[in-house]
C-alpha cells in the first residue's frame, strides 16, 4: 500500500506491547485520523473504531480509493457526530495495512517484511494500541468509544479491559465471541488466499505479483455474508447484466455476478492479503466469555459506571439479534447501565453503514446523552 | 475420473439431443445404477434424481471413496424404497463426471476433452437426458419421481416437461429457481475454481494437475451453506482441534476449519471441476416460471394426474420453507394434488440426506400410497 496515510504516530518504543500470545513488538506505528480539537476539560474525545476492512478514513477521503470517508454521513461539523463539537479519534487496527504496523511492515530484526513472522494478534492487542494512541493524543478518558461489526468488539474489549477510561460505549452489529459458522466463512477467505500461488506463504512484498485472485475470492463470500438475502433480492434479484436473455457461458450474466466480480477486485487495490489473513484470525480467536470462565458478564464487572448501548439489525444473519442481546444481558447482568435496540433494517450486516433513519435517532440520543451526563458543554 | 462407473447406456446417436441453448449433443452416455425388477405391468419404477454433487451410487458402493450409497439408508431391499417391490433406477446427470457425458469426456469433433467448449447445459436438459434413458430401459411411465435439493429441481422439471409419464413426485429441500444469493454462493465458488491457475481455462485434462485447490475452496463454501449455524455449533462450537489451546498461528485450530479442510481435499479425488462450473450454472439458470411468463402454477398445468408432494426442512437456509411452500402453492393452484410438510429439523439443507425420523414417516406413507393408488402388487 504505497497511498499517503495521513497521520502516524510511533508507540512502544521503550516498552515493548506485549501481545496476547506472548509476543513482543515494538515499535508499533498508528496510522490515524482526527476531527475537532480536544476541549480544555478534556472531556469531548469520541474514539471510533472500525470494522475488518475499514480504516482510520471515517469522515475522510480514501487515499487510494478517493472516496468519502466510510460514516462520512454521520461524523463532520454539524453531524451526528459533530467535529464542532467533539474530538473524533479513529486509527487503523493493529495488523491492517494503512499506516499501522501489520504484516506489510518490515520486520526491525530482518529490515524486510515480516509475511507469515508477524505474531497473531486479537481484538485485545488492537485495543492497547488504541490505549496507547490515546496516551500519545493526552487523552486520558473517551466521552464514548463506538464501532460495528469488528469495531463492536473493539468497544466491547474497551468494557473488558479498559473501563477506567470510558464515561460511554455503544456496539452495533457485533458479537462477544466468533460461532463455528462465522469461524468457517474466515476460513473459507484464508484457504481462498493461500490456494493462490501468488501468495507464495506470505511472502510476495519483494515481488510485482500479489495474491490478488484469492484475496478477490475471500472478500467476495465475505461479501454475500453481509448482505441479507433480501436485499440481495431487492438490489439484484434474477436480473441480468445488459442483456435481454441469458448467454448459455460462464460470464457474468446476472448482475449480482458483475457486482460481485466488481467487489472482489476493487478491493485488491486497497487492501493486503496477509492483513486480511491476520484480522480474520483475531475476530476468529474473539472469545470474550471464554477469557472469563465461560461467563460474560464478568468480562463487565468494573465498568458499572459506563453508559452502554447495544443495537443489532433484523436482517443481519452475520452478528445476528441474539448475539446482540446476549452482550447487553451480560452487561446487564454486571450491573452496567445498559440500552439495546434491534432496529427493523432489511439490507443485512452492512445496515450499520447505511442510512437507516432509525439508527440515526438512536446514535443521536446517545451521543446527547453522553455529552450532557459526560459534562461536555 | 477413472473408476469403474458400473452401467452405461449410449442415448441419442440417430437423433441428437437438443439443448435448451440451441446447441446439439450427440451422442450422450449415460452411466446409471438400478435396483430391483421391473415388473410385468411396468408400473413399479421408481427414478431417484442425484443432487449437485451426488451420483448414481444411491444405494451401492462408491467407485473412488468406497462409501455406501448416498441414501443407501433409505433404497434396498426391505428398505423404505424397497428393491423387492420397486425397480430403482438413478443415473448421474448431465454434465457430472461419473459416466454420463459431460466436459470431462472427448467431443467427437475433435476427439479431445471438451473442456469449456461442452454446451451449458439446464436442468430440463438433465431431465431430457433421464428420459431417454427410461426408453432405453423400457420404462413408459414412473410410480414416482423423488429428489432433494438439485434432485427436487429434476423433480419439478419432470412436473412441467413429462407429466405423462408420472404417476407420483416427490421434491424435498428444493427451489424452482435460484435467488440472487444463490447465485452469488455459487459464482464465488466458480471464481475460485478459475482462480486456479491449473484450471487453465478448463484445459487440465492432458496434465497431470488439476485445479484441487481452487475446487476445494469451492466445495467448502458451498458446504457452509449445506448446514445451519445450529448444526455448526452443535457439531465443533469453538471445539479446539487436538489442543488445549489456541496456537496463535493459521493451522486448523478450531475443529470446525480441520473439518472443512478435510470436506474440500476429499471432494477433489471424486469431482470434475468443469462438471462443478457446468452444474452450478445450470442450477443458476433455473427458473421454471420465468419460462412460464411468471406463473409458476402455468408450469405444471398437465400435472393433475400427479400426486405430487414437497418437503422442506425448518433449518435449511439454502432452500428454506418458503421457496419449497411457494412449490406447493404454484402446484396447488394448477390443479396439482400435493400435500407440503416442514419438517422440523435442525441439520440445515443437508437433513434430506440425513436419518429424520419425520421425513422417513412421510416418505413411507407417500411411498405406500403411490404403490397402491398405482396398482402394484
Amino acid at each position: 500500500m504505497t497511498a499517503d496515510t495521513g497521520k502516524t504516530a510511533t508507540l512502544f518504543q521503550k516498552t515493548p506491547l506485549e501481545l496476547d500470545s506472548g509476543a513482543m513488538l515494538s515499535p508499533v506505528t498508528v496510522g490515524y485520523e482526527t476531527y475537532g480539537s480536544l476541549n480544555a476539560a478534556c472531556n469531548n474525545a469520541i474514539l471510533i473504531c472500525h470494522a475488518l476492512t475499514g480504516d482510520q478514513y471515517v469522515a475522510s477521503k480514501h487515499p487510494i480509493t478517493g472516496k468519502p470517508g466510510w460514516w462520512d454521513r454521520l461524523v463532520g461539523p454539524d453531524k451526528l457526530i459533530d467535529t464542532n463539537k467533539y474530538f473524533v479519534i479513529c486509527s487503523n487496527v493493529l495488523g491492517s495495512c494503512l499506516g499501522t504496523t501489520g504484516p506489510w511492515q518490515d520486520n526491525p530484526a530482518t529490515g524486510k517484511p515480516w509475511g507469515l513472522d508477524f505474531p497473531v494478534i486479537t481484538i485485545r492487542d488492537m485495543v492497547k494500541v488504541q490505549a496507547a494512541l490515546l496516551d500519545h493524543l493526552s487523552v486520558e478518558k473517551l466521552m464514548m468509544v463506538i464501532g460495528g461489526s469488528m469495531g463492536g468488539m473493539q468497544v466491547l474489549e474497551w468494557l473488558a479491559t479498559y473501563p477506567e477510561r470510558l464515561h460511554s460505549a455503544v456496539a452495533l452489529a457485533t458479537a462477544a465471541r466468533h460461532t463455528a459458522q462465522n469461524i468457517a466463512f474466515h476460513e473459507v477467505g484464508r484457504q481462498s488466499i493461500m490456494a493462490d500461488p501468488n501468495w507464495n506463504e506470505g511472502r510476495y512484498y519483494d515481488t510485482d505479483e500479489r495474491p490478488r485472485k484469492g484475496l478477490s475470492v475471500a472478500r467476495m463470500t465475505a461479501h454475500v455474508t453481509y448482505l441479507s438475502e433480501d436485499a440481495l433480492t431487492r438490489k439484484f434479484g434474477r436480473n441480468l447484466q445488459d442483456r435481454d436473455k441469458i448467454t448459455f457461458g460462464f460470464d457474468a450474466d446476472f448482475q449480482v455476478e458483475s457486482y460481485l466480480r466488481h467487489q472482489g477486485f476493487s478491493f485488491v487495490d486497497r487492501f493486503d492479503a496477509n492483513s486480511y489473513l491476520y484480522i480474520t484470525r483475531a475476530l476468529d480467536y474473539l472469545d470474550i466469555a471464554g477469557r472469563h470462565g465461560g461467563r460474560l458478564s464478568d468480562a463487565f464487572k468494573n465498568a458499572r459506571h459506563v453508559r452502554s448501548a447495544v443495537i443489532s439489525f433484523t436482517s443481519d444473519w452475520l452478528y445476528p439479534t441474539s448475539e446482540n442481546k446476549a452482550i447487553a444481558h451480560a452487561l446487564n447482568a454486571a450491573g452496567v447501565p445498559v440500552s439495546f435496540a434491534e432496529i427493523e433494517a432489511s439490507h443485512g450486516h452492512d445496515s450499520f453503514l447505511l442510512d437507516i433513519p432509525a439508527m440515526d435517532q438512536m446514535l443521536r440520543g446517545l451521543v446527547t446523552a453522553a455529552a450532557t451526563s459526560g459534562g461536555v458543554e
